[in-house]
Formats: C-alpha cells, structure tokens, sequence
C-alpha cells in the first residue's frame, strides 16, 4: 500500500475488465485470465469484454470497454494486435486509465506491421494519458488484491517486488519462491514498456509500504541516468537486486526478439551496478537464493566463515569456493581448536577451518558442543553447515531430524546473532534421494533458515550479502553503519 | 589390461592381504574393506592379518604378513599409523611390494609425530622397493579385478580412469557415475603420496587398454615437469580431465592438513592447462558431465549452438550462458527460417536463434519438423534442448515419454550426425518434480544422450568439448584433425 500513488487503482483495483475473454472456459489468454481472477475470489467487480458474448462464466459480458456502467479501474487486454490501437482508443473515450496488454505481436516480430502497430499503441497511450502495462507481457500479479495472470497461484502475500521484463520468469519465480517461503508484494511483467517504464514502478515501489526487496529481470532500460539514480537512493533502504539479460551478442538478439529492447553494452551495465551497489545476480534462482539471505533477521559483520563439512577432498572444495566468492576462510583461533582437539581425534579429521567432521555431522552432542566452540571465535562472522540426504533406515532418520531441528533452532536463536546457513551437498543421480535433498533445503528454507542447493549457491549469495553491507557501510559516510 | 607393466600385480592381483582386519563383522578400516571384497566375490585368495585372531569372516587369519604362506600381490594395511613402519617392513621382508596404507596420521595432521612416522614410511618404501599407494587414501578400486575399499559397490566396468588425492571424492564419483551409466577402469586414491605418484599412475593409465579418459583430482605434484609432458602427450589420444584443488589461500591450507601436500601456485597451474591442453574443471559434476560429452559419438565440427527451448526471458538467458562459455548461438539460416514460418506463427514465439517455441516442445510431430529443419542448417554444429518434468497427468506423461523417446533417437542416429544434447530446467521447489527431473536426466543419460541438470552445466560441458576439439586440431598441425 502506499500514501495516495496514482498507481494505487492499477495495483488495488475494485474493478476489472477483461477484453478477449471468450465463453470457451479452456481457452488461453483472456479467458485464462477470468479463471484465475474467478478462482482467485477476486474481490471487486469483474467486467468480461467480448462482442461476440452475452454472458461468460457467469458474468454479463459487454462488447466493448466503453459499454461497462463504471470507470473500470483496469483493463486487460488479450486480443490480437491489429485489434489492440482501437481497444486502447475505447479506453481512453471511457476514462479507464489502468490498462494492461497481453497480446503479442508488436515490434518484438522484428516485422513492419508489428512495428507500426507499436507506434499506434505509443501514440494512443501518451496522447489518451493511459498508464499502460506492456503490451507483451503478464502485467499485474498481486496477491494481496487477488490480481494474477498465470497459472501458478498465490499461497500468500510477503514483502518482495519482482519487476521483470519476462511474465514467464514472472511466474516461475513466484512459484519457485513460494516454494521455499518467499512471497511477493508485487510481481510486474512489462514487456515491450510501451507506456509505463521500470522507472514508473520503482518509483511506485519506493514508496511502497508493502515492498521490502526488489528484484528486477530487465532486457532494456531507456532512461538509464533516472534509473541509476532512483536505484541507488532506493538500494540504501530497499535492497535492489537486477539480473540483466541480454548482455552477449546472442542474447542481445534474443532480446530484440523478445521484448524489442536495446540490451545495451556490458560496460554500462557494470558502471551501473558500481554506482548503485545494487546486487548483481544471472538467473532466478540467484535472486531467490540473495533474497533469502537478506531475509534473514542475523547479520555477518564480515566476511569470515567456518565451514563444517565431511571429507578432506570436500574440505578443500569449499575452501576454494568461498575463496573465490571474496569470503575468508580463516584458521580457527588456537582456544577454538585447544576445544576442539578435546573430543575430537586428529587423524582422518581436521579441526582447521573447513572442519573435516564426519562424525560431527552426524551426532547431536558432538554438533552442539563443536557449534558453541565456534560460533564463539570472534574471528569468524557466519557459520555453514554442510547437509545433505541418504538413503537413510528409520533410525537414522530419527536423528538426522533431530539433528536438523536443532540446527534450526541454533541459527535462528544463537546468542551472537551470527549467521548459521545450510549448503546442501548433493552430488546424486537417486531421484529419491534427490527429493529427499530437496525436501530437506525445502524444509530448513521454510523455517526461516537460509539453505542453498549447493556450497556454490550459497557462497555466492553470502559473498553478495557481505558486498552489499559493505556498500551501506562506505554509502552511510559518517552516519555510521546502516542498520 | 596392459601388455606386463609392473603395477598389473597391483591392479589385478591374485591374492590380497587386509592387514588390521578384525572379527567384528561391523568394524570400520580393514575390517570394512574385507567385508566388501568377499561381498564383491574377489576371485583370488584373501589373507586377513591380525596377531589377536585365528579366524576373521570365516578365513584363516595370519598374525603377521611373513606368515602367510604365498608372497602375496597386494597388502592393504589399515592400522594405527604408529604401527604402520613396522607392517612395511614385515611387507619388504616377505617380498609384498604392492602395498596400500589406508591408515591416516602422518604429515595431514601437522604434528610433529605424524611428520616423523611419514619419513620412515617413506624411507622403508624407498630402501625396500616397495610400490606404496598413501598414506591417508582408500587406495584402489578396480570393477574388473573385484577391487573395492568404499561403500558403494560397483555395478559395471567402464572405460574411465579417475586419480585422486581424496578417497571420499572417489566414492561419491563412483557412485554419481555408475547411476548415470559411466563406469571405470580405475579409481586411485593415492592420500599423501610417499610413494607413487600420479606421475606413475600416469605412466600405466597411458597404456593401459581398458582406459580411454583419464579424470584427475590432485591437491599437489611433486614432479611437475614430468607430468605436464606426460599430460601433453597422453592427451593426444585420451583426453585428461583435471580438477585442482586448493588453489585458494584457505584451500591451500586444507590441503596441507588433508594430505600434506603443497597447493602450488595458480599462475604454475594456468600454465600447465595451457601447455597440456587438458581439461580443466572444478567439481566432481563437472568432471562426469565432461566425461558424458567425450564419450558421445557425434563430435561438433564448430562452437555453433542451436537452442531450443520455451519463452522470451529463458531465450535470453540461454544465448547468454551458451555465449558465456565461448560457445556461438548464431542466427539460423533465411531457409531454414522460411521452412519454420511455414508452421509457427510469429506472435509470442520467436523462430531466430534461441528458438523460443513452447508448443513444439510439446508436440511430436512440430519437434520433428523443427529438428529436421535445424539439423540439417550448415550454420549449426550442435543442437541443445530443453527439457523439464512437470506435474503432469497420465496423458501428458505418455506424450512426454513418446516425445522423449523420439529425442533420443533424434540424438543418437540424425544423418548430420551432429550431437543433440538436453539440458535439463529446473527451476521447481517440489521435491516430487525435481525427482521426476532427476529420473528423465538419467533416462536420457543411461540412453547415450548427454543431459545436463541446467543449461549452464551443459553450456560449460559442450565449451569445453569444443576447446579440446580445437586443441586436438592445433596439435595434430599438418597431419590434418585428429579423429
């Protein structure tokens, strides 16, 4: 929510009007669109727009946006093309500002009547005053208005906003993240950003009280001085996470396919992110796996790990993982490892950081008394733990969950406040064991304790959280320390 | 098999002493290691050494290697490492010159202790002429000769060497592998390395004739000279697949207490691959998705990557990652882009290069057309497709398999002859579809087609394939590309 933004009506809407929806319940586009709004409990008015139709799903349907009874607050429009200038021209004659296009078709064809098409739709927009979403996109997804397109269903509201240039990373995500805990504020697919721009939103999503992190897909920005400027004042209080796409010859191609964009070069890109310290991911899963970690009420004050794990080999692997994402990995103090060395033998095991401990992972009394050893040193700022899942009897079983349940309780409650995550390690071909793994990061995720697929993801993201934080350290000047 | 190398005995042997085997049935070390020979049906004589025991696992037990009745061909000593010395020489005495020690304890602790029984280790081997494989290492596991230290048994017998400085990464690769339908010749964990080194290992792996790829992990090289010429060489005719670990300054220490070894530096290293020409990679997984696209029969001609998968934003991102491993994703030819205007419409869907076309991933008869089209465009050296598994009724599953099924024989016998390889999508929380995942990835794997958990895995796979292509090529000067 937020304090009387214009854009209120299109994210909060109390009507909607939906032109392409069409009587055949199975049918894609518009028709898909009233089912999910219908199953969805949509609280307002809902306004189906089809000439052909006098009644949809139970609904009066109308022929036209200018035949509805009121000023609908949003309109989607799921039509072919050549049809969507004069849609657009019925919206401008009936006062609904709000509009979303679906449709595809326009210059992302890369042919002339696509383009000239586009050109249309622009005119119409900027000399109607529409506040258009697209076209070529998902548009709206917000669950607290029951507002979605796509086919993956909201389970809950929370606090991210994910403004993408691809409605179908826009439904991944939310379905992905939901997964594992995260929920969105707002999910925004933008397109061909023929009306509104990603300026438009992150404006919106500044002031948004609902908003707390924003991610963002973008293929093409095209007032990049505003928005490195809006993103480096909003990255101070709302962490901003981009995955631009786009930035190999290739990918620019696809790019031009796909939403029309000028990708831009990569040089600018990198200027961008050095003066923003907004966080630099390359996929979906890196913006959920960054998200996570910012979600999480503990803090590093540094960028020195502990990592326990099983196995010389293991041991040294994420050495140079963590290494290579500007994490230390630091020999423990002596007392840490004089503790240490009291109960633990020294031969097929080791005791300097990574931690070689089989056994340690595996034994309730052992974890807690190694744990309390360590996340006391104060040369070390977060702890990872390597978990992973077997082929396990039920016994075993039993204690891997007690083991697991008091890993949670011991990252979310420890008494320095330090960060305790889990890597999985998973180098498996067993679909069963597989589910078994994913079941198990799903389940730590859930309870609120960072868990990653693998020590690779999960030095990635601690790397860029210790980045970040040290971006509002140097950024709050002699303020002191954010947060 | 190879034509009377001295380590034949080691790798083959006819009789294999456990010294330190014990009674207890359950016990760990040599105990374990017995266990899994007899499980295995090791077809020569067992000789289990323990002075406390007349009798372990139904074998008569022998005090001391001297007693036992033959000079026997392998000895596995797993006993605390104080004894260690004095087992090597009873070994010198009976003229037992293939030795393993399993046992840990010497220089990987960092102890004064350890220090001094690793140098008597080392001088015992060297005056008595001994082949020692360790110490600190699970030593050798060889599928045809009914050789095996770990836990997961071998199901077949391959074509693939693998050399290591960690047992545990041994067995996880063993057992990843085998699932995934790759199998070995050898598997040498060699630990510490007092006594062979992976220069010898090297030396036998080249001639021997049931080894066509050679993977290494090695933690540190003592002659580096002779093994970057023995590398250079060997990867003429096998390709050598390396990971290095402890590159990092924290990883260099784990390898000094993992075993003891000296990292060395990373500019050394660069050089090497450089000079070698093999190739390099940073994980188990990547050292298997390697060695799936060496042993695929269809080899690319160029770096020239056509994808194929579903929606604008995942177009993007896979032109991306495939430009980012120096892999080209260039546009089709204007025929061949006629040929597919024929039959899929432009709108939502783009016909360059990614192909963004969900529906013909889903039909059979589009996939056909589309392939056929692609297969044969001359500006395309190999196809990449993507694959996913959903939550999907009866209905859909049958398809997928018919779908599927078409796929891999696509792969295997298209006239071009050019590799088609899957890439998996997995962007999903549920445990149950990441299973069904897993299970379609091995589905396509144990067929003979390469399929990789995500587009980057591939991507960084097929870049490297084509690298050592390009290598082999540049090598071969004017005796025209090898192959």
């Amino acid at each position: 929510m937020s304090a009387g933004h214009e854009l209120d009506s299109m994210f909060y809407p109390k009507s909607v009007a939906i032109v392409g929806a069409s009587p055949n319940p199975t049918g894609w586009g518009g028709t898909s669109f009233l089912t999910r709004l219908i199953q969805l409990k949509f609280p307002g008015n809902l306004y189906p727009v089809n000439p052909k139709a006098t009644e949809i799903q139970g609904l009066k349907a109308y022929p036209d946006v200018r035949s509805i009874p009121e000023p609908v607050d949003f309109v989607v429009v799921a039509v072919p093309a050549a049809v969507v200038p004069g849609v657009l021209e019925d919206c401008v004659i009936a006062g609904a500002k709000n509009v979303h296009v679906f449709s595809s078709g326009f210059s992302e064809t890369g042919e002339e009547e696509g383009r000239r098409l586009e050109e249309k739709v622009v005119e119409i927009t900027r000399n109607g005053g529409l506040r258009l979403v697209g076209p070529n996109c998902f548009g709206i997804y917000v669950p607290a208005s029951g507002l979605t397109h796509w086919g993956a269903r909201p389970t809950g509201s929370g606090s991210v906003a994910f403004v993408s240039q691809s409605g179908g990373h826009g439904e991944e995500l939310s379905d992905y993240a939901q997964g594992l805990g995260i929920h969105f504020s707002k999910i925004i697919s933008f397109g061909n950003a023929c009306g509104l721009q990603v300026n438009d939103f992150l404006e919106y999503l500044a002031q948004d009280d609902d908003t707390e992190i924003i991610t963002m897909y973008l293929e093409g920005v095209r007032d990049g001085d505003r928005f490195t400027q809006l993103v480096r004042e909003i990255n101070l209080t709302k962490p901003v996470i981009v995955w631009k796409g786009g930035l190999s010859d290739s990918g620019a191609r696809a790019v031009a396919s796909h939403t029309g964009s000028l990708a831009g070069e990569s040089r600018m890109w990198q200027a961008f992110f050095a003066q923003t310290g907004a966080i630099r991911v390359h996929s979906l899963v890196e913006i959920i796996d960054m998200v996570m970690a910012l979600k999480y009420p503990h803090v590093p004050q540094g960028k020195r790990c502990l990592l326990l794990g099983g196995g010389g080999g293991n041991a040294v692997a994420l050495a140079d993982i963590f290494s290579g994402e500007d994490l230390d990995v630091p020999p423990l103090s002596d007392e840490t490892r004089r503790g240490l060395a009291e109960f633990i033998r020294l031969a097929g095991n080791s005791i300097r950081n990574p931690l070689d401990l089989w056994n340690v992972l595996d034994d309730i009394q052992l974890l807690r008394r190694c744990l309390d050893l360590v996340i006391a040193d104060p040369v070390i700022d977060m702890v990872v733990l390597d978990r992973h899942a077997g082929s396990w009897g039920n016994e075993d079983r039993m204690r891997q969950r007690e083991l697991n349940d008091y890993i949670i309780d011991f990252a979310k409650n420890n008494i320095y406040n330090k960060p305790v995550v889990v890597a999985m390690r998973m180098l498996e071909h067993d679909p069963d064991i597989i589910a078994a793994g994913a079941r198990l990061r799903r389940d730590f995720a859930l309870a609120g304790v960072p868990s990653y697929s693998s020590p690779a993801d999960a030095a990635r993201a601690l790397g860029r959280l210790v980045k970040y934080r040290e971006f509002l350290v140097e950024s709050s000047g002699d303020k002191g320390p954010a947060r």
